[in-house]
């Protein structure tokens, strides 16, 4: 059901193209009509509801509360946001409006301080936003002359022009992951078994995903996948999202405990593990959910292969290698508390809870990005993706 | 607080005896002043509360809804069990009073029909009170010959026997672990970290438990050991058992997720694992609670010891090979919904819940029982443990 904002009432019976929305490849973005409806992912898996976002502060609550999460998602989300945010702005000087954005700017950024994409965005729609005020070659003339003409005009030009690059945003980022899951693809065959952590889908990203990309794409061409899902304790993303995700887009997916991956591999259920990341050394480590390295292990150890997909923009060249990543942890009653009607766990136990592990480069089979993929050894073979612009291997 | 069986109310202010139940290392099963108590282990965390127990629909019930646990606490308590339901018996004639106990003991065994060490320890009672009743020679003539003096003296001392066999079944429990912590010490060293997995301590046996018992024979002797627990998904032992258990009897522990473990062993803190055991082929393969193999995989790759520890008892050796044990597969549930306020899966996924998984005998360093300690290659090695009643090695 489509709300509006977070207050509004329901909009009562459900619209066809709603519906058309919540039964296709789930996109937790959508912008149609001049709307930015978000899919509201704390609400899943037991409702699927895109909520209407109109102001900044819902979009900065919508991030906040992780109504929208991934790191890409967030930064399509922030663009459109900072888009509807001001398109009632009745400014009418450019400088005026390029004020106003950076107060928007600034506000949506601090709605979690620490998403790159978030920020990156941003300063996209920025830059963007400069040019058009100042002329192609930043001479602070075109809008300068805009305004002896019309400064209504050119404001209403610099709105378009942030729809215009949000829209950008959102379609190289399904373009991203599009290539992500065709390259993926070649190393997947018809029937296999899949085991993935964490949730590195559709809803993470624009559209696709980085991880599941690959089984969207060959679930497209009847490759016919059993996928098992971890679930992915604390926070449960694997549980909440990805056998969501996978199961409605008609994709056999099987739910299992973190503990429980060791099993499966022995049952011999297992012929690939596919997972995202979300910062890879020069060296080839690559930190990502909590988890995951014990899953590469186990993998390694069972002669499976372990694909790590990884979007360009995240391996980091100036990070020599996984020792260099520090790793974020978070407040023990995810692990005591949350989820549960009644304490699980000793009142005031110590608790260990990091958000990722390194998972090292000799574990990782190959690095699926939208550029290609690379093997090992991945000092030699990150370099040449950028370098190249193409295949690493 | 100690309450009279299911419905009984609160016997008010904790008698000081009652106190110290609760801050020695915890038992499962006390029998005091001819009273039975088991510790509610379906309350933990929460509340640590000891329930007595007076009849066999009481016994029944504690058993049947997991409020003792662990296969050796199991036999105990019923042993116990099938004594006080029967103390009160008005039977005067030993036959009688052999067939009620006979009555008792099946309506007992229907409450975990899979536990071995339930019908293990009703069958110990009832080959006591045979001999008892017929004399040390089976000659039917002894309890006879009472009848003809006292049929109600007679009773009264097959009670006592029950009661002895229970008392005995008891003892030889703490005998049999307090010998594998002993044993288990010698492999342990002051200040190490140990990484557990479930609950293999003192609440899953008479006392001190098999996995467990050198963190508490190291403790008394100042060890000092920093211990990690996995929480154990899905019905989360390690958090609700392993964690209180520990912690309430001073030693360090520190609670994370299954999936941490890599992560733990990979930042240099754990310097050996412990695990308990449910069944033991004759080649080393062991199985026990799911994830335990995942757990042992890493701990081969990171070059940590891992021990199991194996009561002889559960050691099979007509089962050849791990592939010949049987994996109890549970309902989906528990992974899907179970301890969730609200549901945390999509309604209907697919899960796959399996209670335990096989350790391969090659990723177990050593192998822990009463009797000694034994080492690879567990086809020579297990077998000599008891054709010497010793040391294996």
């Amino acid at each position: 059901m489509i709300r509006q904002g977070d207050t509004a009432e329901n909009r009562g019976e459900l619209r066809a193209e709603d519906k058309e929305m919540l039964t296709a490849l789930a996109e937790p973005v959508k912008f149609t009509e001049d709307r930015l409806l978000i899919l509201d992912q704390t609400q899943l898996p037991g409702r699927a509801e895109y909520v209407e976002l109109t102001t900044k502060e819902d979009v900065w609550d919508a991030i906040y509360r992780l109504r929208v999460r991934g790191a890409p998602a967030i930064g399509v989300a922030a663009a459109y946001g900072a888009y509807v945010s001001l398109r009632g702005s009745a400014e009418t000087d450019p400088e005026g409006f390029y004020a106003e954005f950076l107060l928007v700017k600034e506000y949506l950024n601090s709605s979690r301080p620490t998403a790159v994409n978030l920020s990156w965005a941003l300063e996209r729609l920025e830059r963007r936003l400069t040019a058009e005020k100042d002329g192609p070659d930043g001479e602070r003339n075109r809008a300068a002359d805009e305004r002896g003409k019309s400064g209504a005009e050119a404001v209403k030009r610099m709105k378009e022009a942030m729809r215009a690059e949000a829209e950008a945003i959102r379609r190289e980022d399904e373009a991203a992951c599009r290539a992500m899951g065709e390259h993926g693809l070649t190393l997947l065959r018809p029937g296999m078994g899949i085991l993935t952590h964490c949730n590195a889908g559709t809803l993470a990203t624009a559209k696709y995903g980085t991880a599941l990309s690959p089984l969207y794409v060959g679930h497209e061409k009847g490759y016919d996948f059993q996928v098992f899902a971890d679930e992915t304790r604390p926070l449960l993303q694997g549980a909440r999202l990805t056998a969501w995700e996978l199961s409605r887009a008609g994709i056999q997916v099987t739910l299992i405990c973190d503990n429980m991956a060791s099993i499966v591999m022995k049952n011999g259920w297992i012929d690939a593990v596919v997972v995202g990341c979300d910062r890879m050394a020069a060296n080839g480590d690559g930190a990502n959910k909590i988890g995951t390295s014990g899953v590469a292990i186990l993998a390694k150890e069972y002669g499976i292969p372990f694909y790590m997909f990884v979007p360009s923009s995240t391996i980091d060249l100036a990070t020599p290698t996984g020792d260099d990543i520090t790793i974020e942890l978070r407040r023990g009653e995810e692990i005591s508390e949350m989820w549960y009607e009644r304490p699980m766990a000793p009142a005031g136990i110590n608790t260990y809870n990091p958000a990722f592990d390194v998972t090292d480069a000799k574990y990782i089979t190959a690095v699926v990005t939208e550029k290609g993929i690379a093997c090992p050894p991945y000092g030699e073979s990150l370099p040449k993706l950028f370098e190249q612009g193409g295949h690493g291997r």
